[in-house]
């Protein structure tokens, strides 16, 4: 099968169509429609197989995760997801498997009206880069160092489970068969926080999102908002799955250093506290107050109210 | 070192720093600032070390041509390339390697004002994709679509350099040493033309670049505007090391199927000919009718003013 007929057949077939696209895909470049009054916002994220997701993982959700690292971006700015272009690197031309990955990928944009507009297929190695685009009111975005000293830190969701999941793949922890679908869920379909990053936008002083792990990526924010911060350990958000599969000091390791989250950690200033958590009430993300920012420009953590010392990074892809 | 140092060093070092650019790289996205009355077209194209240049090519040529070949897209719709988005796949982290290939990166992101917006950088074998942003003004841009039976059929410089140079990579042709280093740099440090693409705007009725081969991407042509066409192999443009190194016969193969020329082929009315000829004698850029469309729906050649018939294709990258 040609290149050409296989982006035309695969990428053509999404549902989506947005007024702002004038030219879609197909020709040497997309035509977006001007846009007045508003930021565009971009980002680009790359999943290697073998790297970012196990080789035997479903196409599905090698497209939905795809998708789904890269709106975590665009939600950590607080902005509305609305184009994205796809470059798949695939070893050979598998129908079924393009099949299932473009129900991963559109599935996702259709849920947030977000339109492929480009797309290359190369041979090679597996791997996807998508670059996504989002809109989001002038000058009206969250960034990573809008955070003050005094500021509440807090965070979306649960934290550690695909990292869990992760572990049980490679057969080095064993959970019980009623929470292996859920956490890996977690790791497979990471759900990119996006109207929580749009009400949120009205209330939080910093946002990022948690690719990382926690300790590395509320470091991203102390070093831009040149502050520090100290995490309350006992409050770290963890779920059932979580609580009963490892003993409490793993569940903590895999919180504060597991990475492949995608919840949003944002902080609010004591003003914004009660209308955050009144706005975010009404989301159907759960939000959690974990600390607060201070000028120590490090990092500390608390349990049952003493300074307990942790030593953990985040994910480095370059780390042997 | 650590991935997101490693990003910052070596990405943050560029010179470029357009007022449209409200946050480049650091945060989870980019933030560009609001465009009135203009359009942004967008490409993406990935290249893979062994598939769209040689393993031993320069870290240099390798950034230039990962460049070059987006700009490329960005110039066949008459747009003016503003920002780029890099992801960077690398077997391991060399200094002098990320060094290099973004020199070959920036020299023509300042060379054309185009700024670098957002990297990403993992671990794996040794692939880019660029996704490459450009501003028009509204409603003003070259398509495919627009040709029409009649008009005639251009292309600018010279063709099938960058094939024969990879043919003789591969030790298939003997070229003369003083030809070698001409056809290698038409290899690996393409100029996309991206000043000819806006000229041509104005007279175009449509217009592709040839990063195929010469039939492949004129099919694309025709099939998109529903004509067909007639190319004179006489008029084709061939260069002197070209026509000094092979046979006439091989020449006329590179020049319509070598493809990775980054040449513009666009069509122009009968009433646009001089204008357009006219306007690109003050670029740079030569310019050669090789022939005109009609209403057959297929491609035809003649040479000597007599039907000849060809059996070539583009460049696949799923052909074996």
């Amino acid at each position: 099968m040609k290149e050409f007929e296989l982006i035309k057949y695969f990428f053509t077939k999404q549902i989506v169509k947005r007024k702002d696209v004038e030219l879609g895909i197909g020709d040497d470049c997309a035509v977006l429609a001007p846009i007045e009054n508003q930021n565009v916002v971009v980002t680009t994220d790359t999943l290697v197989a073998g790297v970012h997701f196990p080789f035997e993982t479903s196409p599905r959700a090698i497209g939905h995760k795809a998708v789904a690292v890269n709106l975590s971006d665009i939600a950590a700015m607080g902005a509305k997801p609305s184009w994205l272009s796809l470059a798949l690197t695939l070893p050979n031309v598998d129908e079924k498997w393009l099949l299932d990955f473009c129900e991963g990928v559109f599935e996702l944009c259709e849920f947030y009206n977000v339109e492929l507009i480009g797309g290359d297929t190369t041979q090679g190695p597996l791997s996807i880069t998508i670059t996504a685009q989002g809109l989001t009111p002038k000058g009206s975005y969250l960034t990573r160092s809008g955070a003050k000293a005094g500021d509440w830190l807090y965070v979306t969701g649960d934290l550690g489970d695909a990292a869990l999941a992760l572990q049980q793949i490679m057969g080095k922890i064993d959970i019980e068969p009623q929470f292996t679908d859920i956490i890996r869920k977690k790791l497979d379909y990471p759900k990119p926080r996006v109207l929580a990053g749009q009400i949120l936008r009205e209330y939080a002083s910093a946002a990022i999102d948690l690719s990382d792990g926690l300790i590395a990526d509320l470091g991203h924010i102390c070093q831009s908002s040149n502050v520090g911060a100290n995490i309350v350990l006992d409050t770290l958000p963890l779920s059932k799955a979580m609580r009963e599969s490892v003993l409490f000091d793993d569940a903590i390791t895999f919180a504060l250093s597991g990475g492949d989250d995608y919840e949003l950690l944002f902080t609010v200033s004591e003003d914004n506290k009660v209308g955050m958590e009144t706005a975010m009430s009404h989301a159907a993300t759960s939000v959690t107050c974990i600390g607060q920012l201070n000028t120590s420009q490090t990092i500390s953590t608390t349990l049952n109210n003493k300074p307990i010392s942790i030593n953990t990074t985040g994910f480095e892809h370059f780390k042997k």
